[in-house]
């Protein structure tokens, strides 16, 4: 078996925390029970490339127990958890390809060796496996017949990327937005990336966060759920955005709405959320205040744009683990501006990602699709599907069943009242 | 001139009231200003079937200025304001058929006086207008070449009947579905909703909301509003779903959730959102604490099944204005459950439904659909349409102008960014 | 049995709304039964100048039912219930003086009527039957056995003036702040104040809270609760205070903070509930926004500068019952600004005033404190008291009961270690 | 100089975090700054118990600034961060005693050690310097004359105490009660408690908290400021109390209030902040569900009754860092509790202790109390003080300045209004 990790001795950390996680995942663990006893994904090579974090650990170990053998490396070559990596390799001989802080050129020689096993299914989380199949080099050297069945996608990022190469008609293969599930995206990407993105700045600056202004830009699910708990931890929220309608909706939630232009003289604390490039500029930096601190939570490292901040900066030094000081010189004095992570996912790379509890309803879903891609694969066309409701659903009504919630029912009446158009006032 | 509303003598008070909401609808306003200058609705003949609100007075003005004809009647019986039917007969010329409390025959009587002018366009709140023509007997009075062009619909709840009549194929011409633009529901349904239901309950109760349990049963765009404000008041709240996945929603934003048999036995205040029918029903009423408030802000008075409470009660009477005293006797002791507005809709019945500034944007929706329909109608089927992008984007986009708020644009190379699928970690 | 009430035939109405208040009473009512039987205040002459409303009515039938002879008047021109009064005299035999909208004179003339009983107990709301006393003239006139032989004090206002009096040496009697309760100013002045102001804002103005900024003028326990409920209601609320203690916490608590002179620019409600005099003066009005509303929920109507804003304005107009538009010409055009309720109590004078149940401790502490000086007053001196602990405590373990809540109590090992010093790390 | 701290290697780490520390402690430093220059505490010994933490090395740097001899001792055997302790020593020369996870023994060893300086003032956190003093062997063998001239104290817990000494008469020199400032109280035990109490939990579990019933027990100033986290992050919170004024608020806060026998069936997380024993104790334990877990944040490690839970375990294992899991054995099936830290302060041991923006509030009043007590201990008698009113107001002031934040201040109107009592209605 193949693999390339950090330090086996790390293992025995790792599997702790594995455990720890299995522990707070029930749907998953429900799923993992149900295909350990019917291998459906037997022989089914299936290639992954992930935050390589012990939620998604506890998802490799299902994929396993239904038969399929796997291949993972890392999404980020920031967020991978060295424990995990060691403790999947070698307590549970899973092909790991995923060190923290590898460079570029390790990054893709990593997800080239996790595409070594010539997957029939592709777990992607921001496209990176999909778009190497996809670019001409690649392509060219895989022979139709060896193309996968099929893709998940994680991210929303991923999504719009694909949706790219849908509309170019350039898509090989069938994709399944694991992303658009209710249970993904609803949850996920707002409670998720709420709670972690503050987790994360707290580990990296325990600065207070209530009475700051704490500016988020871009207002979509995962904006709301930082601009929700920034404010539920007592910052005063200010949201930026290009969009009419999400901009307004932010206002009527009670955020102050203005442009990064503005926010920047009086901001805190920032954090990008959008899924594109160079958020954070040149022109913002020049107008912060001291002190001021800037993160990124969205997909990339583009959103902050440090090359920029490089440029206008006299000096930079790490002032402590994670936290990256630049000085800029202006007429009258020097200030401060601090970055966190390098300006990659604040979340996992100063925290630990999202909760085990979030993670067991995206991956739900990823398990799901995986087996959804085998078994309807043919009848699938190359474009980029919406998960099915029924997944979404189930996925639902299992994770309400494990934290012990009743929920209603319909009545025959009320559903047949539902559907009828002849009663009136 | 038809028309047939309670008392001339209110215009006056009607008149300011309407100014006063006049006032506050910029974005219809700006609208107003140009269908005057341009009377893009000159001879179009509009029946509408609206709650006779001040905000609906406001509508009426700008398509009247547009040119058209307009023929208006309410589309509840208890929610219509007699002051602003008087003023918009008396001072503005505009035929009103509404009279708060009327019977149900006097509704229907009221529906068939504003279909009388052979509308080419129904404005619709709940579908009435619609359903009434689709009745055999009315269907087969009209001759097809007198049939409208088309149709807008307000709420969730006539959307819903109106896809059921799509699905069955009845449809006779096409619908653009207002409730659908994210300037409607995203905003009415929630912002709206959620303040005038406290509103209403405030009004008719004076009850401290602060440290109650207060069950919202539904969990739509609604039923978040109302939860969401009755929060925003301390109170703790209760939801009541069906639907798994938004129940799960509702537990992940902090409430709790609990089949509706259970939150009986400790709910203080019950409000209904869900569209649909017999909610709160004799098997819950059964088990309710003594002096629990009942009400409702869905759409229909169906909600709250008053019938079964009528049968199970010894006695009924009015023990305020809009507040309905039930007695229930049981084995050891009698107790109490107060019903407000007869279980019509609460925002409305005893508050003044939604405010202005909400209203500005669901009629701008309605004002210019109703010139779509006129520039559009020849090249659209039977169907149930989305109101379209542009008049959504729009809408917000002048909505924001109109307080004052400025936001970002996308740059070149963000926009080109969000367009490709080559660019990678 | 003098009296002086508006209309005997709104006694039914008023009827029915001071039982609809008794129930929501408990605490009150148990209080009620007991004295029922005791009649501990038999013969008690008491003279009470508080806001009448439905909750005032209540404690006074509790404190006829004590045994007391009361006599009624109005704390305020505009918060008088007309129809609360006719009842309390034609179906209960209480003497009232107080009609709504009565002017200074008759306000001073219903003041002189309450003391003409002699009262043994003054019962005040802002002091103002204990100021009339103290007058030169009045205190001459009255002999020093007639004086009473305490007073009750229910707001922060009054109890402001009382220790300046204090602080002078001219008190005649002692004071029971009944404010300084925490049953009450805990809960009345916070929860109590928040909601009914929001309350006494909608009816005024049905005006939509969220996405708008919202200013409150002082952050004392009123202020708190304005601030919190205005946000519940989706506000962005700006705080502007002179105490650097509660401008930080404010701060804290996640709202701007101020100058008053910067809000004016950008608010678009205006609550003063500083206890102070001239808050919003000239110089702020000049620099408000177009249709600003402004309110006081303080205590008089002298926080807002009525007189000023009169002589800067070109035209002034009630354009809705309780709003009045004053026109402001400035060298380029001209703004509309609002005041409600004529600076005066806008909980009281376009709501009802606190809801029952908060009212139901705050009236606890009158009712008990009543009682508290009939058997106490030789002992005491001419100072302001603070409510005795005992009293407090069992009017909040009472509510919690009447609100079916258990609390833990302590061990007797807990008790000894919260009284030991020696138990270390 | 004498020292005990775990390895020098560690202070080129914690002197990068004492100077991010430093960086966000604005009024602690404008207060250096002053005593860098006046030398106001010129060979005054102080000697202090407190958490050995970033932000308390910077207040020793301010003492030594001040000219003052300082000695340091952990006031938590866990919370000491043993980087920083190597930073005080070998790079500003301060004594200092303390290792993370010092035994007992070690741990009242370290103290004695910080005694022997003879100190002049001693600053406590938990009165841990105080007792020792006080304890008879240590009383007896320092003269009189040796005695301290006073002491601060940084904790609700430690006040209680203290004011038990002063009860019995036996306190031996005064102490100013640090923790009764607003500036101290209001802030850091809230706000700060609050957030470094959620921080703390992630750190250790990474639980998902929205959607959960998160348990506090204690509504005090840290119960109310976790409890409103808690609730940020979107918990569902449930407050048991024994005392009914909290209680009652918590209720009103929009809380669900119950006795913790009944919490502890439904609780997923439990946090103890009373400053009390015992609190969680078998009875409890018994009654809970499976993975619940507990921790304090109160004072001392005895709020959780661990030996208790002990004896009723079958098993016990640390899971991961600071997370022990304990396996119950019932009837039918075994469960898991999960303590956090040991039950010591969950904030201090899991993360990094309160947020240096709040400690420099309350270092500011420790600095200044100093200083305090060495101009004013000749007139101060054997008591607990209060700190004085206008070192409070001007903390808060500097706070804002530092902040940027501008407040209004009174009129000389409105400074008379305030001290008269004879203007009215």
């Amino acid at each position: 078996m193949k693999y390339h990790v950090k330090d086996k001795n790390l293992r025995v950390r790792g599997r702790k925390r594995i455990e720890w996680a299995q522990n707070r995942m029930p749907v998953l663990d429900s799923i993992r029970k149900d295909f350990l006893r019917k291998k459906p994904l037997k022989d089914v090579r299936v290639s992954c490339c992930l935050h390589v974090t012990t939620e998604t650990a506890v998802l490799m170990l299902v994929l396993k127990d239904a038969g399929a053998k796997v291949a993972l490396c890392a999404s980020n070559p920031l967020s991978t958890q060295d424990d995990v990596a060691a403790s999947l390799v070698f307590d549970y001989g899973i092909s790991v390809f995923a060190i923290k802080g590898e460079n570029r050129k390790i990054y893709y020689q990593h997800i080239a060796s996790a595409l070594e096993i010539k997957p029939n299914v592709t777990m992607d989380d921001g496209a990176d496996l999909v778009s190497t199949i996809h670019k001409k080099s690649a392509a060219n050297r895989i022979k139709r017949e060896n193309l996968p069945w099929g893709s998940t996608e994680e991210t929303t990022t991923g999504v719009i990327r694909l949706k790219a190469l849908e509309r170019e008609n350039k898509l090989l293969y069938p994709v399944i937005a694991v992303n658009d599930a209710y249970t993904k995206h609803l949850f996920d990407n707002r409670y998720g990336t709420g709670q972690s993105t503050i987790d994360g700045i707290l580990r990296a600056t325990n600065k207070l966060i209530c009475g700051i202004n704490f500016v988020v830009c871009g207002y979509g699910w995962c904006g709301r759920g930082v601009a929700m708990r920034a404010k539920g931890m007592g910052a005063n929220v200010i949201v930026c955005e290009t969009d009419p309608l999400r901009a307004l909706e932010a206002l009527m939630d009670g955020y102050r709405v203005m442009p990064l232009k503005e926010a920047v003289r009086i901001g805190d604390i920032f954090i990008t959320v959008t899924g594109d490039t160079s958020v954070i500029r040149t022109e913002h930096f020049k107008l912060m205040k001291d002190k001021a601190i800037v993160a990124n939570s969205g997909h990339f490292n583009v959103e902050i744009d440090l090359e920029g901040l490089n440029k206008i900066s006299t000096a930079k030094k790490e002032v402590k683990e994670m936290v990256t000081e630049y000085i800029l010189k202006t007429a009258k004095k020097s200030k401060r501006i601090y970055v966190l992570a390098q300006g990659r996912l604040v979340n996992l790379s100063c925290a630990e990602g999202h909760p085990a509890e979030v993670m067991d309803l995206s991956f739900a879903n990823q398990a799901l699709s995986c087996l959804y891609i085998k078994e309807n694969y043919t009848r699938l066309e190359h474009k980029v599907y919406k998960i099915p409701d029924d997944i979404d659903n189930n996925i639902a009504r299992l994770k309400l069943k494990t934290m012990g919630i009743k929920i209603d029912t319909l009545t025959k009446e009320q559903k047949k009242y539902l559907e009828s158009w002849q009663l009136g006032t």
